[in-house]
């Protein structure tokens, strides 16, 4: 998978990759030759390479040989797993991985299958959160006796906690006026106040509303914040509301003996979810929710209409995953994870874990030592996040001293960084965890923030004070050629 | 991917397939030869092989050389594009390949980039019907003032139409005491009724409910029935209904010009999804989603937050695919479906549909020259709905007999069929079209109905009538072991 370009990441010019290609279907066969020269001249060049080690944006999507091999095989079985009798192997052992998974994690016996619970894969958390607010919904709506009590319903998670939280609501029909978003604060490193969170509950019972759902966070998207289990399991209980963990980011860092704490309290959720697409060597797609009881699940999404009526499905013996998930159709997804595993061993994931991490302490020092910049929130995992230092306290100019810098890194195309927003501050984020990325990228990493963009950030500072002057443009462009020198 | 057992299907006694595999992670790297061969011992056996030609159930998953590269490159470029940035090419070849695809269904232009609409590829069905569902749902709610109204917005199907409408009604919110299923009927084909429509939408009207979405379906799952679009749609405008045409099945069908009339008044429909992971050569997943008004489905799945903000989506001028659908990351499944494509060319496409409908004709004219049985339902594209006459009008003994028939082909593990109700009618159901498939294996499924335990089964009946004396299970054995004969 090489490059025809020789930067590794692309400008950002909204242009079309695809304007070289056919613009209609053919009629006839095409050669393989052709087809594959196009893939190679026209469509690499136009990805963002995710896979390259140069790659410090969002959260890394892991891949490995073995998760590929495992796609492969997913690929060319091409079974349908809906329910147990539509492929019996894959469902046994998508439940048997999830226990696996689980127990490297440390989960309570309830969430597994060897226990009173059980889990499931999905394509995405977004997917996962929808199916468990959908649970959570039908169990609350039950109770209150019925569907004209949908806008009582009330959610809750952080100001920090990821999007697809208040899209999940959305899609299940809450009201967006009753998402309760607690805001965090820098002093508390973005991690949601269980005190605030239960304020902001009782408010609600004494309007009148349903507190029913707390989505906590291991590893939020913007900071790598976590969410304290524990007071929050406390304040979730105590009111009947669903607690579910979304640990997507960083509930891979937990097999380790050393990171396990950020889970304490788990027992005290109803669901948690991670990506092992993210951080686990899993190629897309492969998320893991864990549930404590199953048959809220499917006393929510299971359907029984007479074409898919079998005997094993009626002996209630087998898990027909088709009623844990949104759709019907699924992919062999746990053969990946499972083959991860097994030619990885739990002493090489954790060493992939371990060494990521290594890897941004390494970075964070780099930080730390260079007066001109700053660590902005504790790192916890690989996620370092940090920020030249605004001059003044001027915010405004930190965020477009910090915002050209991340421009000009990713213009360059040779590393590719992403950003956040976090109590107003903006905040550069490099996430450290691409499968190949080695210490030596790393420190090219902190080399070309600091060698050019860098001495040509505080140059421009120093000459302009607090205000850039001139046109803003025409300053980026500085700094583009300036990397291209 | 050879079965090491000598049957293609399996038994099925829901046993774990998984007893033989190890039960806990490994702590240290496994070789992949040992991996391989728990594959091969514990898994294969246990898969219910979709891929075999003699696969007749359900709809079935096509997998192609093509589709299996697209997935190969899908796996090992490993890109997240679930906005332009992240990957212009995956997103902008989505775009072309979705108006390929529309193009050859010959949709209207409103339902193209090329046009004023726009394309996208989704998982299933379902995941689809949710997003366009939450696009009308949203757009209603905005018009009547508040979520308040939630409980008023009705859904429209029939009682053939998959049961993933009522999944993802249900999932966004809609009360399942506001689903309407038409009732079908056998004189009609089993098609959904739009006199009977109106008058159900005119009740509601009346009631003071707000219908809102109506699902019609061009090859419904228990039967292949086609909905009368054109009239449907009339009824749909009229009372401004969304309009959604599922044609998950058979739409793959309509780039042949003698059966693009089934798709005759689509240019009534606000959106219109179909599953190139059926009928189309592409390795599952893989469902295209068309909508007219594209600005809908973002204004109700679009999110801006900060970590994800770039100059690019910003600009308006490119689609950032995470705001048509549920989840937020993406596998760039556009790239096999543009490579199925391009490797097969419209006329290889369209003759793997045509020689999959010719088989079926062959087989339906087997039924229809055998008086002991019957077709249930015209037959339209190339799934084959027959049984075997119930003596008298005994329509109880008829769903036994044919039970009892279709069970006894599955347990003789040499082919997979599966069965529907419709009109209250047991209907076994012959759907034809693996990629593998070819007329040999038609013969040889008729014969194995025929000779082995059609034979049989009439030979029971007579004896019996219309009854069966004895242990039911009885019965099952001798079926079973006259297959093992």
């Amino acid at each position: 998978m090489g490059s025809t370009s020789k930067k590794t990441f692309l400008p950002l010019d909204p242009v079309s990759f695809t304007d070289k290609l056919p613009d209609s279907t053919p009629y006839c066969p095409e050669p393989l030759e052709d087809i594959l020269k196009d893939v190679n001249d026209c469509i690499i060049p136009g990805l963002t390479h995710w896979q390259s080690p140069n790659f410090f944006a969002y959260f890394q999507a892991n891949a490995s040989t073995a998760g590929f091999l495992g796609e492969m095989l997913c690929s060319g079985f091409n079974v349908v797993g809906f329910n147990w009798i539509s492929s019996p192997a894959a469902t046994e052992l998508e439940s048997l991985v999830l226990d696996w998974v689980g127990k490297l994690l440390k989960l309570p016996s309830s969430f597994l299958f060897s226990g009173t619970g059980g889990g499931v894969s999905h394509g995405s958390t977004c997917e996962a959160v929808v199916c468990v607010l959908a649970a959570a919904r039908d169990k609350a709506l039950e109770r209150l006796g019925g569907w004209e009590h949908m806008t009582k319903l009330v959610v809750y998670a952080s100001d920090q906690t990821h999007f697809t939280f208040q899209k999940a609501a959305k899609l299940v029909g809450i009201p967006p006026s009753n998402f309760r978003l607690i805001e965090t604060s820098f002093s508390t490193g973005f991690s949601m106040s269980p005190e605030m969170t239960r304020l902001t509950i009782e408010d609600d019972v004494k309007s009148g509303l349903v507190p029913l759902f707390l989505c906590a966070t291991i590893g939020t998207t913007p900071t790598g914040a976590v969410d304290p289990i524990v007071e929050l399991g406390k304040v979730a209980m105590e009111f009947k509301l669903w607690l579910h963990i979304d640990a997507a980011y960083a509930g891979s860092a937990c097999i380790c003996a050393e990171l396990r704490h950020y889970l304490d309290g788990v027992e005290l959720a109803n669901s948690i979810s991670m990506n092992p697409h993210k951080w686990f060597l899993t190629n897309m797609d492969c998320c893991c929710l864990w549930i404590k009881e199953p048959n809220l699940l499917t006393d929510s999404l299971s359907s029984d209409p007479e074409y898919l009526r079998n005997k094993a499905s009626k002996s209630k013996e087998v898990v027909d995953y088709k009623d844990w998930q949104i759709a019907l159709s699924r992919r062999f997804r746990a053969l990946k994870l499972w083959i991860v595993i097994r030619r990885h061993g739990l002493a090489n994931l954790m060493y992939h874990i371990r060494s990521d991490i290594a890897m941004a302490k390494r970075f964070e020092a780099f930080v730390r030592k260079d007066e001109r910049f700053e660590m902005v929130v504790p790192r916890k995992f690989a996620l370092v996040c940090f920020r030249l230092k605004p001059k003044a306290e001027e915010e405004d100019e930190g965020r477009e001293l910090n915002r050209k810098l991340v421009e000009a890194i990713n213009s360059s195309g040779r590393a590719f960084m992403s950003h956040a927003v976090a109590g107003g501050i903006y905040v550069i984020r490099c996430a450290i965890g691409t499968t190949l990325t080695q210490q030596h990228h790393v420190d090219a990493l902190w080399k070309l923030i600091l060698t050019r963009f860098g001495r040509k950030a505080l140059a421009l500072r120093k000459r302009c004070g607090t205000e850039f002057v001139g046109d803003e443009d025409e300053i980026l462009d500085d700094f583009i050629a300036a990397a291209e020198m």
